[in-house]
């Protein structure tokens, strides 16, 4: 059993009862985006947090230790298709020039860690449209010299 | 006279007066974000914003419509190689997924546009080491049926 | 069962009772373009929609949440082989940039929406040869500025 | 001098005279969009169009036969990234194998040609948001069997 | 059943009765280089020819159907590696520039169709080694102004 | 001096003095494929022929060594663009399997040679649509065993 | 049952039975490159090699037709990754351009043939270190005109 | 100065006092292959052989230091194209297999050096066709365990 | 059974019986980084290793001989994603021109061997964070001349 | 002036000094292997570094400013192609899952920082043939979970 089967067995529970990532979330006690990309297989769960997700959504008892492998976190689509997460490449595409500019200004020569790293995903009601805010929260690392 | 040409002077004019990116968007009156793409090329200006950076930045004349130009938005590596844009790359391979479900949750059916979109850098100061909180807001578009 | 499944299904049935892709999406009260694009896995189907295809259709009663789930939109060849489907690949890559010119002359900086969008096949005979009238309908969305 | 030379004179000239692409066209007698493929180098001009554009534009003399050739149909990128051009090629993608059954079940077994071509581009106006439309028309071509 | 499995179907009955491509085209009533792109499953049969093959081959009854459906024409390499195939990719890239040059000051701008297209092998006997004549013979296309 | 300066000189002579390839290529003794492709810098010419192409082109002398010497046969685009060489790789990706069995049946194991070779283009005058003949002559090419 | 199932065949008889390439080679009668070739499905066996084989390794009757049938000759990464193979791209690289001047110099326009064409791998014994001797083999074919 | 400079200067010197490669290999006192790549770039000269080049094609003074500089040992095709090259690429695809059968059999885990590494060309007179004889000659080197 | 069996059948055993790569090392007598590696494929063992692999973790007998086989190395991605293995990568594409200047310039001109070669993983405990230090061990070789 | 004529002016200072790189790293108080690296364009500088390596080298003062800017870290070939880094490449490839076991299973999840980051390399002499030691020693960043 990898990752995969249990990601599928997690899509079937979550189907079967009708329940949303928030609920999921919820039952971890974890954020819903951290919940979700652990639930798909692209981060591992400390034992508190697995035993939790296996007995809310009823998964089999083996898939505690896989919920805690380590990922090989990979993906297939070097540039994505789907429009959701393209346009998130597109942004990155556009703005990325423009994004080293101002964090640097702003804290040096370095990067935004993708590791130390936490993102939050809000629904903002607009009469005009709903508007996604998606935020990044990542450590800043200053560039070693030696 | 093109696009790239003014962003050279544009440089060149913040070197020589030692201004930030801050700065001349607030002489531009737009936020520092939007201001910088525009000044790397990759937005169009309003004739009024064109002008504010013309006189703040002493460009020559012709370089406002220039700045009012709508810009080809293009990159030259499909995948990034800095490892500042890279990292950016990165959050969209891991989570790519995890925000299509987290998003289309939320909303349903649809994406979040990067036309009717907007960005945000703020620094967070932490002991531990400061924190960039990168913030995209962009509009929900439902998928159309017909 | 995915959408794949479905979409087997659906080409089994279709051939079977000898259906077209028009009666199909006569059942279904939507257009044929659009129908045909949701029995191919790349739109997601409303409750009513998707009740009318599995009845029409003579679907198991388990292919109508399949019909209902949110697609992910990939394609396998990012450059098309298939003639029919290359041939407006080379329009895109011929008229891009000309496209680019007289909408945004017409429009102002911005893009046409392809997620607040329609499209329709028409035939318009014709005695050197029948014509295929090919008609995208999408929502002007102005770039932001902020 | 090449195709290039002439779409940066064309260019050129088209800004200090403050002229569009459609009053362009109108000069030519040609419609806007075949007209703005021309100037761009995508199309070949007969002796009488360019003969227009030249005195219309305040061309030197020799760009008239350069107008006239025959172009190499060339584009940069494989898949564009400019996001005007890259959403035709996200409905090539996403709408490609549903245009392939639709119009192959209207026509027969063929394709739509790109060379028996012609391409329209509208406004329409709408209070939630202006429409593009945009229009192909190709000839069906029947696969040949021997 | 899909095309790839007729095509199995067709290469195990011409092994077991030790036929010729040759010999099933004469059953076919068509070309040798036809009929073999379509038992490939790269051209549609009409019903009369699906049945010349059906019965020459002793195919299953439900294969004719298959065979007559319009292919999707996609190919794996998309530079061919086999050095049969890629002897004709090498051409096409040595010779490319040059066979433009060629038609269109024969023909003016346009292009020569690979859908209304025909295509024939010869041997010709010689005593320095024997030569394959392959010939294609397609439509002229001219290109549309409008 | 190298090939492509050379060509350059070849385009501009033939376009001052309104000359065909077909009418280059009689001058040279030579067909108007090879003419044209050595023209292009893709074919080396013999000392005579080089003779006979300075003379009637009224090229500068230099340029008879560089006609002389041995071109890279090298091409931009691994999968070409303009619509007229993209429909011959076409024709390659289509039927290059079809022309495996069919070649390798008449002449068994082996290729048909890409360097022993020649290629032809005739004008076929058709109430329908003039067509394009293209033939290839290319030596078959067995492979050896060892 | 195609090549590489017998492919599969033939490496498990080598091992059940201990043999050596060189000792499948010796029973073929043919050169150990060549016959390994062959083994892997990138050579056709005459009658006669293809009994040896047969009668050799122990395969089962159907398995004579497979290895005389003509291989599809592909591979995998289009730039090899094992290091012993990498090594010999390597090698085409670094020195392709070096090859071309000295077999040109020594032969006139052409290339050596990879189809009339052997290849052997001899041991050198050497106290600093064995060596491998890698001996090509292939007809010179100048290039044609006409 | 950098290394396409002085290969420009041999190549310029090679033309004016018509000399070949293997002159010009007597004259560095090394051999043909090897002598060609240094003056191609891909190798670097000792303080001797750079001496002997220089005298002996008359090139400036300055470039003895650039021949003796560590080379840069790219290529720009990862594919190559050109015939000549390409035929050799073609062979480690088709044999790249055999050969870590054939090699690893003889000499055991591990790989022949591109490094410690020789080549040479020779031309073997045969009456249906003189034959490239190419030998490459490296150290094997077994894989280490720790 | 081919290595990724004995992978998995080495993971499996791993997991059971809760052994850590260390303890796994300890009982071939080998370094854990090289242990690792054989046991993931990329490396063959000795007779001694493999016996000890065997036993020490319960493999079946028939796994010995494919310990032992020697590996084909190849690898899915060849730019790679996971964050872990991508940091290298990164490493390598930022340090790469700079480590070929150090290098040089200590030893002359040549490569580090990647083939007698070994690597080492050590953990330095550090109160701002642990630090992995990697130490890779290659063979200096000079270039050839000849 | 840009970061790439700053490291010409250092190329050509070095030359004609005849300096080494460790020599300059002195001169600037910091280690070998990122002093490189600086000189390169891939790190910035601080003000003392900098004033440094202007007086040690004699360049002119403007370049002060270039060598304290941020760089774009950026590389040419994705797969890289000069032997001494694609070893390196090569080590990553076949290495790349057995460090990501051996790392994790040190110190948890998460990776290497290629930022927080720093490299040494240094000779080892050895009568079989000197060896080169690389040593990266980078902290190590655990996962977030949130």
């Amino acid at each position: 059993m990898i990752k995969i089967d249990v990601t599928e067995l997690i899509f079937a529970a979550k189907k079967e009862n009708d329940l949303s990532w928030q609920a999921i979330a919820d039952a971890a006690g974890m954020s819903v985006v951290w919940t979700t990309s652990a639930c798909l297989g692209m981060n591992s769960c400390s034992s508190e947090v697995a035993d939790k997700l296996v007995e809310f959504l009823g998964l089999p008892a083996e898939t505690k230790s896989v919920l805690m492998e380590y990922p090989t976190k990979e993906w297939d689509k070097s540039v994505p298709q789907d429009p959701l997460v393209y346009r998130l490449y597109e942004v990155v595409g556009v703005y990325g020039d423009t994004l080293k500019e101002v964090i640097q200004e702003k804290f040096g020569d370095g990067i935004m860690s993708a590791i130390d790293f936490s993102m939050d995903v809000q629904k903002e009601e607009n009469p005009k449209g709903d508007r996604v805010i998606l935020t990044l929260n990542g450590k800043f690392l200053p560039y070693s010299a030696w």
